[in-house]
């Protein structure tokens, strides 16, 4: 048996607890600690790993191979994929797709100086979404790719809800529309609307004596997240809420629709899709495969900033080559 | 605009068809020559593409940049991929799966003796079936990998009922019971037997004067192909059976259904299919952006056998760097 892969998470969030939990699946790895901004004799870990402060972190340089970086994109990430790829091997979901390019060379820039990898925006989407878009538009040049989310909890939509006065709690549920889904899987390439696409349906708590009519018109009408979409909202009570929508459910579909023939007259389907019952223990296993990649690529001398597309499938495997010949 | 790839189809039956006609969707590649055992100047190919005899190959070592080895696993391949990957890039759909190991063994030697690359099993089974079969067990360590065919027209089945004393014709469809999809896609992890997945239909052209019901027995209880299944015999004219059942379509589903969690009580289901209405037309595809991949890998420097497992996504696009990380 070679040695175990070293892992370290820094925040401990859903998906550090996520990765926490998931490790135990993967025999070929080990989680040595956990990073934390807060204090680490407050926080008591799910599986009793060490918990240490993010001020000692360096003193971890080489007794970690890898680092997942499980902050968020909006402030956290910015500053820690720079920071900690010069001293770390280091994996995260940044998912602000407009700054990818950017976050992307900075993070390059640092893990080149350390000489260490850093694969950035692992995750499903980002991540296994875009490898089979990538893949199937390869495959079929002539054609439209389509993404579909749900049904699942989208974190951004119920932060938007519960910002709103009046508001105690909410969860909102992104749901994929089957009519245009079908549509898309007959081969028709048609042409969607954000509002054709997706549902959102709401799960509101109120506060004491808030105007409902009010708050749902509110929900409705917000900019970016519902006004284009059709919208349900649905108001109860807070042990409603914590009893039949505190788990995180997730997935999604990507489909390509593609033609080939010498008349481009032959429909093809490609599709992909997920569901999970826990988006953030799922997103943690996709981490976790991709630390083993990084952490082989980087021994076979590779450095720099990586995304999913530079991953060969062989490389987020433990099977050896020979067995993974026997499975092709 | 940087020089088209080069591809030479070795073979010109279907699937070489198939790649003849689907280099139009590929605007960084020029089919450059057909070669085939035939006598060239009978063949008249569907785009008026340069056929050659196969005794001439050689002579166009320097004008392919990856030759497409379009012939059957049974006898073809076993000679043509360890001798013509010493001379050209190699790509082939080598589906023996039982003797991948020794073949894949024999291309790598020959591939690193002319510094080659060989890909060799490409298609969607294997090939993106086998990339998505290890990926989703990457992901989901701990679970179950289903895969299910159809519905399609199965040559190997087809040309078994076509042997049969008294048949003059026949088409076989091989169909996924949605009942035990349906299982497997609720996170069930059924056992299923092989009457459990797949259903067997067969349309079949009788000679004059042969016993219909002594073929559909022979048939139905045909050791290997039929006899583990539920079969269902059509007795058709031959001009039912071309009018409708002389396209080629498949298809089919990898569903990977795993379990994370402290105590594994998630359910994780992640599931690719494809729906094609002509498999030669679309392995074809497949090759193609395999082709272009192998082209980049040898112009890096890499030689010897792949296979599907060791090619990054991004090698499989035509797509620079930069444009693929804004569709990230």
């Amino acid at each position: 048996m070679d040695k175990k892969i070293r892992i370290g998470i820094l925040g401990y969030g859903n998906l550090g607890k996520g990765i926490e939990i998931g490790i135990k699946n993967n025999s070929d790895m080990e989680l040595v600690a956990i990073f934390t901004r807060r204090d680490p004799d407050k926080i008591s870990t799910i599986t009793g790993t060490k918990v240490v402060s993010i001020d000692d972190i360096e003193n971890w340089k080489d007794k970690i191979d890898v680092m997942m970086l499980c902050g968020g994109s909006a402030t956290d990430l910015p500053v820690q994929g720079p920071k900690y790829s010069e001293i770390f091997n280091t994996i995260d979901s940044f998912d602000t797709h407009h700054d990818i390019p950017e976050y992307y060379k900075k993070v390059d820039e640092s893990a080149k100086k350390g000489n260490n990898i850093a694969l950035i925006s692992v995750g499903w989407d980002p991540g296994l979404f875009s490898v089979n878009r990538l893949m199937a538009e390869c495959f079929l040049q002539n054609g439209n790719t389509y993404t579909f989310w749900g049904k699942g909890v989208s974190q951004g939509h119920s932060d938007a809800i519960r910002r709103i006065d009046g508001v105690k709690n909410g969860v909102q549920y992104t749901i994929p529309i089957d009519e245009a889904m079908n549509r898309v899987r007959n081969g028709e390439n048609p042409e969607l609307t954000v509002r054709e696409k997706h549902l959102r349906e709401c799960f509101v708590v109120l506060e004491d004596g808030a105007d409902s009519k009010k708050i749902e018109e509110e929900i409705k009408n917000m900019p970016n997240y519902f006004d284009e979409y059709d919208t349900i909202v649905h108001f109860i009570s807070e042990e409603e809420l914590k009893r039949d929508h505190s788990t995180m459910p997730h997935g999604g579909f990507v489909i390509r629709s593609g033609k080939t023939g010498v008349e481009n007259q032959t429909n093809q389907i490609i599709e992909y899709s997920l569901k999970l019952e826990s988006n953030p223990e799922f997103t943690a296993s996709v981490l976790l495969a991709y630390a083993r990649a990084i952490y082989r690529m980087k021994q076979n001398g590779d450095v720099g900033a990586k995304t999913v597309f530079d991953i060969a499938p062989c490389m987020l495997s433990p099977k050896n080559k020979d067995e993974i010949l026997k499975i092709l």
